[in-house]
């Protein structure tokens, strides 16, 4: 297999919308789906963080996948969130994904116990050979509770379809070391939302990001600005501009801040799985104000 | 309901040994119980951090229990771990472990997203609302993600049926903490391996202990100088004597560590899941001394 | 040589009070210095972090320490502190102590520039050998920035006359490490105030508190009934009775705390040292309130 | 007084050269400095952490301020650094620069005890009020040991003539943050040397460095391509060439790597002032594989 890298770009991930009763929201799901694939971003990712992927069960992932694949109908790549504790069930997700049709998988090694290099290089090990689809890793501390360097990810992406790395740490400091350890080549994925404009200049291949639920255009237009033009200034300003939402969904957790911006726009999504709960009422009057500011 | 505290005294914690083809190997898990319950201890914990819980899917854990319950045959209280991210699983096995006839189950709450105080208290009082049996608040960032104050387990414990809190930060100002804001009588246990003697010092009811699977005499002995004859300068004579021992299992992590000292003892207990791999040859080796300098 | 240890018990830390004008009131301090000499604690020590030590310049140290000496009389041992950022301001002020009288000196390496493990020990070993009193190598890196291990104090240990140890990470196994590299008679001090009971429990010789300046007989009793006593029911209940002082004192920052701790009891003590500011109003409310609770 | 900002593009940071037997060795300052004025910087800033400011004492700053203005000769405008633990001995060393004919001073808060914002705010009130010429507030937590939020700095922005802010947490949201809050015009400069390009396309003014002493052309063509030309592509070529030297001075410290460069390039520098020691063999070999290779 080659380096096959085919993800570029805004990457949109999408939140799990669930019915009253708690059971997943599979219409709601692809209303949302087909919505973010239409508005022209690069690529489409459920089952991220944003989509609560750790608290659905086998059978939801599955369901999930399958609705995203039909309400996408191939305008763009699909790239899949699999990741689960151990090896085992990550290979069973990622091949549901993969024969489902994603262009690719995102796994992040998740950490009760504290995973060695040793230990995580053998779980990619082991997923990418049974895979013929690339896979992403996905390096985020604060959720996945495991931190992988930059000379980590170099060794991880010399396992043939390993060919993307995402990264969440929100120092791009890792970003420059990437390309200096795995060569600049390297493909590599901005996931933290503040980080988006230095991310871009620092050259990652794209922005896996939750905000095209509520804002696409200005997420594509800094790509545009920066990546496509060149033009420093106008990113800066169209980055400051987006950045109080940005700021605003990571203080306040994705699905959550996600749920309620698509709710004030008139989409109902339902509740969030417990234990997590719905943005309290003071919190989303102030995410209704900085909507408000972004639609003048 | 009544606050109800059934535990006390050295807690010991037992790991879910596998068949070599992955699956929950039962009959040895028995073996290894019922010769922990027969060593003096005064309760045994299936299914926490050292019984690898997150890494079982739902048979596996109600397997688990049952055939704890089994092989204690009554001796001692069991404590069984019950905890999942979401809090409907968390409800289910807590629900499985009270008909089976645990004492008491312990719940950690558990992070992907991180959870608000609002949402960890609405996650107890849920679980709590549907048993009868109490419930022990285990705190421990470094494996669940999640951190409580000694403010905030004091709030906790005014839900009727959470009596009793496992403490694992390992810093024992907390437990001091905790008598001022919840009540001298504040049900304390210590989970931190190396604080074992501070703990008590500070009024700790027991300790939750993966050590009591290789050096259970050694652990009761800590006991009954500090608590029950109150020797300190015998107690810190013991205490020194198996530290090396429980900084190691701290160290090397607690499930490849026992299994690790259990083979080295005799005792069969097979792999570790995906991705765990077992503790590596050099470690083995130290292990080995360690645990020779014990026997001596 | 010998392994001198001159001190054990409370040592009791004194604050630098300052006139009106900024300048050092000599007169103050040797008043509360007789005062704390005389209250039973079992050593004194001015220039600790209590004390302002890095904000006073060369010749008020000196002044201190002389004054220190003269209000002591010879009743109890003086630990003086003599840290500064320079390997030679270090030395020239522990040669000032030891001429003026000082049973020891306590040095802790100070950091702008982090320090390697190599630059401390050179520093303590050029010092020690222009001594011959004893040195307690103090690890505090919340005020000094640098982080000592059990390990290399041991190492520090090997040098003649660094004979003592004061811990104030707030980590008790911190301690009982130090006893497992340095041997058991190791002699080691705490430093973190509410860390008290717990040191004592682990084998400290003493607790270095700036608390005497307001409740001696507290500290004391604590000392006779873990230490002199071993009874730990009773050292646990007059340990939690001045907990909320030693909370407070600690959250609050010594000099500032104890500063209007001792004018709520009526002796003036004057401004800090720009930048530092006096505790603010409600705070001092708060003070007053736990003062006089302790004294009912 | 207006909003004075006299400072932009590369800003060199001078070290203090030392005499074999420890006193400043001005000769060799004058010598660097008047290499680096010549060089094409924007600014020469000496007293920073690079020049060993807080291991001087008060007659040495005052040397090294006097011999910096004559070897500048007012080619470029000069930074003096001036920070001391007290607000006297800053306000004194700010008012010696200012005299001396220094175009702003440098003022990082230093901790021993941990400043509130109150009294950080009123220690840059102070000496602003007594000073006609600008203030850069310095935050960088790893060394002074107090940080400083992009709220609080837009409050310190307030007082007339702090007009400046360096920002070295190296966090590039901090510098988004800081645009948010004090308005897109705010004047901030960035020195933490991995952050150079991403501080540049986040707009800052200036880049605080080191690096000039050695390779000031590579510094000032990062300048020119991404703030002048903005040119992403070239700005990530010559920034990734350098980086490796830029990790290099920070990892080991920037009095000790320049040190040991300045020599290699055939200066004789001295010895940093004790605790301080040299650049140990093995890494004074990979320093001059890392300029050799800048060379070519």
């Amino acid at each position: 297999m080659s380096r096959h890298v085919p993800l570029h770009g805004i990457i949109g991930y999408t939140i799990t919308p669930f019915q009253e009763d708690g059971r997943v929201d599979l219409g709601t799901l692809q209303l949302l789906t087909d919505r973010m694939a239409g508005s022209g971003v690069h690529a489409i990712a459920p089952l991220g963080s944003t989509g609560s992927l750790p608290y659905l069960d086998d059978g939801e992932r599955e369901a999930v996948i399958e609705a995203t694949m039909k309400a996408v109908r191939g305008r763009v790549p699909v790239l899949a969130g699999v990741s689960s504790l151990t090896t085992e069930r990550t290979l069973h997700h990622a091949r549901f994904a993969e024969r489902a049709g994603a262009a690719a998988v995102m796994v992040i090694p998740m950490s009760y116990w504290k995973l060695t290099e040793e230990e995580i290089f053998r779980h990619f090990d082991r997923i990418a050979s049974a895979l013929s689809i690339p896979i992403m890793a996905y390096n985020n501390p604060a959720t996945g509770g495991l931190d992988m360097t930059p000379e980590f990810l170099a060794r991880l992406l010399q396992i043939p379809n390993v060919t993307m790395v995402k990264e969440s740490t929100g120092d791009v400091g890792r970003m420059h070391r990437l390309r200096q350890v795995a060569g600049e080549d390297v493909a590599f994925y901005n996931g933290s939302n503040p980080l988006a404009l230095a991310a871009f200049a620092a050259g990652a291949r794209g922005w896996c990001t939750a905000a095209p639920a509520l804002i696409p255009e200005l997420n594509l237009r800094l790509y545009r600005e920066v990546v496509q033009k060149g033009d420093l200034a106008a990113a800066r300003k169209v980055f400051q501009q987006q950045l109080p939402l940005l700021q605003f969904i990571v203080k306040g957790g994705l699905p959550r801040t996600i749920a309620a911006g698509l709710e004030l726009r008139g989409t109902r999504v339902g509740p969030l799985r417990a234990p997590l709960l719905p943005l309290p009422e003071t919190e989303r009057e102030a995410l209704r104000r900085i909507l408000e500011k972004l639609e003048v």
